[in-house]
């Protein structure tokens, strides 16, 4: 049985970044940029006052008085039509060029203007060049890398990319997911279930969790544990980039589901992982025609492997299939509030309650009645890892933990 | 002018929460449930197996020893047609329910199966009742409160509200969000801007955050400074839930912008906070025949301040629209890495780098060039607040940020 790493390591391994596409930046939020971005303008374009005011030569007020002919009003938008020589002003405001020679503004607070003589009297504390303006491409030159390769484009990246230029990117983009739950033991959400039935809380579970993953989920329904039908719905789930198999893959269960898979041409990485909950977890790929894989993971049946095995694997693989130079799950050392006995033959994923209280992270381990507990996780905010072994884990131990 | 504090309350009287709908599960994902859930059913709905082995009476076999009369094979999904008698047991599935008088099982891997005279040896560590077992609603009972009003759904309370029967549930859902820039000296962002132009980065960076903040932006491009065509736009995004301005509140600007809002009977509530960078920031409300208000925010233009404002006012009044009941934006306290001067007349915003080492979280303020230097954000995953006036914090002060 493979260790959780040996699973990673098959899965980052097997999953090979998507083609990048071209898209707008209305699209592009989530994705991850597939080449480095630089700027055609330099930021700003122009030295640029940061308030309303006057535009002054530094060297004409250096104690911030004197009194200055003023040759023009400029607004933004608009293009100064005089430099500045010596004893002469501009008024300007917010945003606008400062014009030639000038190398200052003083605050309109501080200016008394002589309409008459079209003159202004400052009155203000010394003045460096460089007050309240910034100087041409003092935040961004021409030419500067903008947002690197790798990057996950947010507000901010769209931003600046629509500000330096690049309308259009190339992105690796959210992957589309099917979801195919499995077993007659299922019935639908809206249906009571009799002697023996369970609803299928996985499909909309993994649908959500697909969601947050910001990826496309492709729900299939239930397939029923007939050949003909599984096949169909099977066939219909390797068209998307990913098709995740809910049940179907533990020992006790009926084998259509790998059987079905290998019929279709896919090709087995593993089956079952060392770790509590999710043991049962499968993974293939799909060569297609196409030239891009479907992958495949077959999750255990249980609400809470389930949840634990999406975030782990199938997250792993989402951030690789987009190129994320760190495509492993992000852990979060926090301190345990309490003593910990953690029993168990595998290394386990104990749904937790993460807290920050004064810049450190601490963490409560949940009660939790096993793998069929979804309610512990709607309580918890982070699973926390106990290594196999019968062991106690103090009050203050760091330990890793992982947000969902 | 405001404080901070005095815009959020604001804000939080005048949002009122919207009207909740009812929708499925599948269209949940990030909405705020309206009212408490409770289960129809027993989680789980019968004494059930959690291995594959044999069902026992533990008093049968204290000491884990013994030979037993096999009554039957229990599967997953049926129901067991006998109960156990002293000195009897059945074999059973994973999941499958437990006869009657059951009360432990005993893993496959410890028994030893005579078929000839269907009896099994059982050879393992002492049995206590309810070992490989969970009774009937140990997780959950019928009744039981399963989601509280109040809560953001994520995958697992979509998951644990699917199996407890509420496949349609009360939610109140992502309102839309207008987005309108206004300013002559726009260009859309795949022009090149010419002297005193810049380009729309606003747009595309509200339409993210918007998306970020799990909202529905509607974008509505540039609206020119002239009164007929800013008339029709407002007009357009007063239709959705939110409608976002950008630009065209600041002093140096054309005032056509509040003049068309109360035109259209936008009544305001406030206009400037004492914040930097964001001080221009503008807030009303119409009422509508519909019942159902428009909330306006006039963000400034200078692509930082729109930013802090959105993420700390507009956000706010999403989750309060939500009917988060905690809609105030969370801070994370982290120390400072190193000396930081600040100096400002407002509370400061400071784009900063928060980072996890080994359970304590810190902070680095990143060097910025203002409200123009989106640059700085793209390196920044949060800004961190700095109290007004001249003063040193030193490494190591704790304080506090909000993560973006």
């Amino acid at each position: 049985m493979l260790s959780v790493q040996q699973a990673f390591d098959q899965i980052l391994k097997t999953v090979r970044p998507t083609t990048p596409q071209r898209c707008s930046l209305f699209e592009a939020t989530h994705g991850v940029l597939a080449e480095d971005a630089v700027s055609d303008v330099n930021i700003p374009p122009f030295d640029k006052a940061l308030m309303d005011g006057f535009a002054v030569r530094s060297c004409d007020v250096p104690d911030g008085t004197g009194t200055l002919q003023i040759q023009e009003v400029i607004y933004a938008g608009s293009v100064p039509s005089r430099s500045l020589e010596a004893g002469q002003t501009s008024q300007i405001m917010t945003g606008a060029p400062l014009p030639e020679g000038a190398d200052a503004v003083i605050q309109i607070e501080h200016c008394e203007i002589n309409e008459s003589e079209q003159t202004v009297r400052l009155k203000t504390t010394p003045v460096e060049p460089g007050k309240n303006m910034l100087y041409r491409a003092s935040v961004l030159e021409a030419g500067a890398t903008v947002v690197k390769a790798g990057a996950y484009l947010r507000a901010q990246e769209i931003g600046a990319l629509a500000e330096t230029g690049s309308p259009r990117i190339s992105v690796r983009m959210r992957p589309s997911v099917a979801i195919l739950a499995t077993g007659d033991e299922l019935v639908p959400p809206e249906e009571r279930p009799q002697a023996g039935q369970i609803r299928n809380s996985n499909e909309v579970m993994l649908h959500s969790q697909i969601l947050q993953a910001d990826a496309r989920p492709v729900p299939l329904g239930i397939a029923r544990d007939e050949r003909t039908h599984l096949r169909e719905k099977i066939r219909e789930g390797l068209e998307s980039d990913f098709l995740l198999l809910s049940g179907g893959v533990s020992a006790g269960e009926l084998d259509l589901v790998p059987s079905e898979l290998e019929a279709a041409g896919v090709k087995q990485v593993f089956h079952k992982v060392n770790l509590k909950p999710g043991k049962p977890l499968w993974f293939g790929i799909l060569e297609r025609e196409t030239g891009s894989p479907c992958y495949i993971f077959g999750l255990p049946g249980n609400p809470v492997s389930s949840m634990v095995c999406f975030e782990l694997f199938v997250r792993s693989a989402l951030r690789q299939f987009l190129g994320d130079p760190h495509p492993m799950p992000r852990t979060l050392r926090a301190r345990l509030t309490a003593d910990f006995h953690s029993r168990g033959d595998r290394p386990t994923y104990q749904p937790a309650r993460v807290e920050w209280s004064e810049g450190a992270a601490s963490v409560t381990p949940l009660k939790s009645m096993g793998s069929a507990d979804l309610h512990a996780t709607v309580a918890a905010n982070a699973v926390a890892l106990f290594s196999t072994g019968n062991q106690l884990y103090q009050s203050g131990f760091l330990i890793d933990t992982f947000l969902w």
